[in-house]
């Protein structure tokens, strides 16, 4: 299996090629190879395979054609500019997110054989808002340019999967939690923050009321659902290769008594409540909760973890790297 | 009132200007000027205000800078490669329909004040089939590269609405009966030759069963519909710029019936049946009817003529041109 990571030097990228690197197959089958593709190339990855890590711009055609060779099994896409970022640079959301993806269409067209694409699509790209509780067939009507560009994306592979030009798979990514690092210009940012932050030890605020649902998901299982992804049987999912994966609709509070019985009352002491009306016009679009109907039950994605198994989570996989990345 | 029509050497783009000229005003408005652009630069038209005819590529952005100049009102954007072109040909359906409506929404942003745009969208975005009837927030899931080109469209310009570059509105105009001139390239072309054909006293092929229902509109409606978009209130159609417009519900069997009705058994005697089943693959996924409760009661979209009124119209319309330009 040749794969490539568009996107490998993010933060889901890292933790996908790092899992295929300790498990050296995927779906039974040798891992023959791995390219990581970014903006900067991704730093070496040790693995038994060969990995190639290569810079540059996504909606570059040659630059794509070139991370993406011959003989190419499985491309996953993840390349994207974040949604508070896209709304705030139009230009670049639109070379990124929409140029991006014509040109991963077209250099997978150019292939041989049509490689399976696993595009990570988002919660963005519907409206419907804290009430919502969307089916399957919900429509896409995105209240943000980073969503209106993950909905177009996924027009363009469903039809190029159509045509028999690629094979994807669309996941509908819910707000992943917990990701380590710094804080980014995802409108989201605030759902990790409310819980990383404090365990780290640091003050952090909470743009929204405690009430507030968010449809979230954990890095470990984003992860499983890649890899499932990546391999499963497409046929059943005929036209439709959009997926609502199983994620969890989880109100801020519900998170942060999560985080008080992880690591006590004086980590949840660590979030100011600090009303934020742009950050609210974004994520407040948003549907607070959908079925999965499709992805659970014909599709075989796995279910969500619960509150604390995700805070432990974090403490067990990226507490200690991100102390060491911000030098605290 | 400064309009550029798009597509304005084609069937509805001819259709709609020659009534501007006609009425010399839009909304209560002086016409002041209107620019006719297409492949090939439209035929002059008389009117009582200047008209500009362009040739050039939709998909070029100089050029469409150029039809849509500083001080346009309303952009009318007609232009594009019809369903089972952009089915067979998909770089140039991708170049048309998808890039020339990139360059529209980037004129566009351009000029000083946002103009209103008149995008024409299509019932071929949606699936569903015969037995469909679908509500105003049902989902596109094209089965068709025209289609998904479409709707991709739809998503640009609502999110340019959004962003306040421009005022869209996104009509997904039914299959329009009865077109002049000769068959074309669209997989609906059927529905009109079954009609114009026998008018003009020339045999032609049903290549579907007569029970099969089509979702259908007039030209004289369709060019309602737009000079209603060109003017309207958009405020309450709020962040869903699409239009499902109150088209008619018909099955090929009473559209025949219309025919006989109107101009005799003899004509009804000139269709002979003809399954071909690539082109019922492409309608065969079109929904068979819509709600159009939006548009109805909401937006002031103006209803349907009967079938009967349509091949009137057409006879009152467009029978003797389309015998001169085919020499009969």
């Amino acid at each position: 299996m040749q794969i490539t990571i568009l996107g490998g030097g993010g933060f889901l990228g890292r933790k996908l090629a790092g899992r295929l690197a300790r498990e050296g197959t995927l779906g039974g089958k040798a891992i023959t190879g791995l390219t990581l593709f970014d903006l900067q190339a991704p730093p070496a990855l040790e693995a038994p395979f060969p990995v190639r890590c290569l810079g540059g711009d996504v909606a570059d055609a040659a630059t794509v054609r070139q991370a993406i060779p011959a003989g190419t099994d499985v491309v996953v896409h993840l390349a994207a500019v974040v949604s508070a970022q896209a709304e705030a640079d139009f230009d670049l959301g639109m070379q990124v997110n929409l140029h991006g993806t014509l040109a991963v269409l077209q250099a997978c067209r150019a292939l041989p054989k049509p490689p399976r694409v696993v595009f990570t699509s988002s919660v963005a790209s519907f409206s419907g808002g804290q009430e919502a509780r969307l089916e399957d067939d919900a429509r896409q009507l995105p209240g943000n340019s980073y969503g209106a560009q993950k909905a177009i994306g996924e027009l363009l592979l469903q039809d190029a999967s159509r045509k028999g030009f690629l094979d994807a798979v669309n996941i509908r990514l819910p707000t992943v939690i917990i990701r380590p690092g710094r804080p980014n210009k995802a409108a989201s940012s605030f759902v990790s923050a409310i819980l990383r932050e404090p365990l780290l030890g640091l003050d952090t605020e909470l743009p929204v009321p405690e009430d507030f649902a968010v449809w979230i998901c954990s890095p470990r299982r984003a992860v499983d659902w890649f890899l499932h992804a990546m391999t499963m049987d497409t046929g059943p999912m005929g036209l439709d290769r959009g997926i609502n994966p199983p994620g969890r609709s989880a109100t801020v509070g519900k998170m942060l008594s999560a985080l008080e019985a992880v690591a006590g009352p004086a980590a949840r002491a660590r979030v100011q409540h600090a009303p934020d009306p742009a950050i609210a016009a974004i994520v407040g679009t948003w549907p607070g909760s959908f079925t999965a109907d499709r992805a659970r039950h014909l599709l075989g994605f796995s279910e969500q973890e619960s509150l604390e198994q995700i805070v432990q989570g974090f403490i067990e996989d990226d507490l200690a790297a991100t102390r060491a990345e911000r030098g605290l």
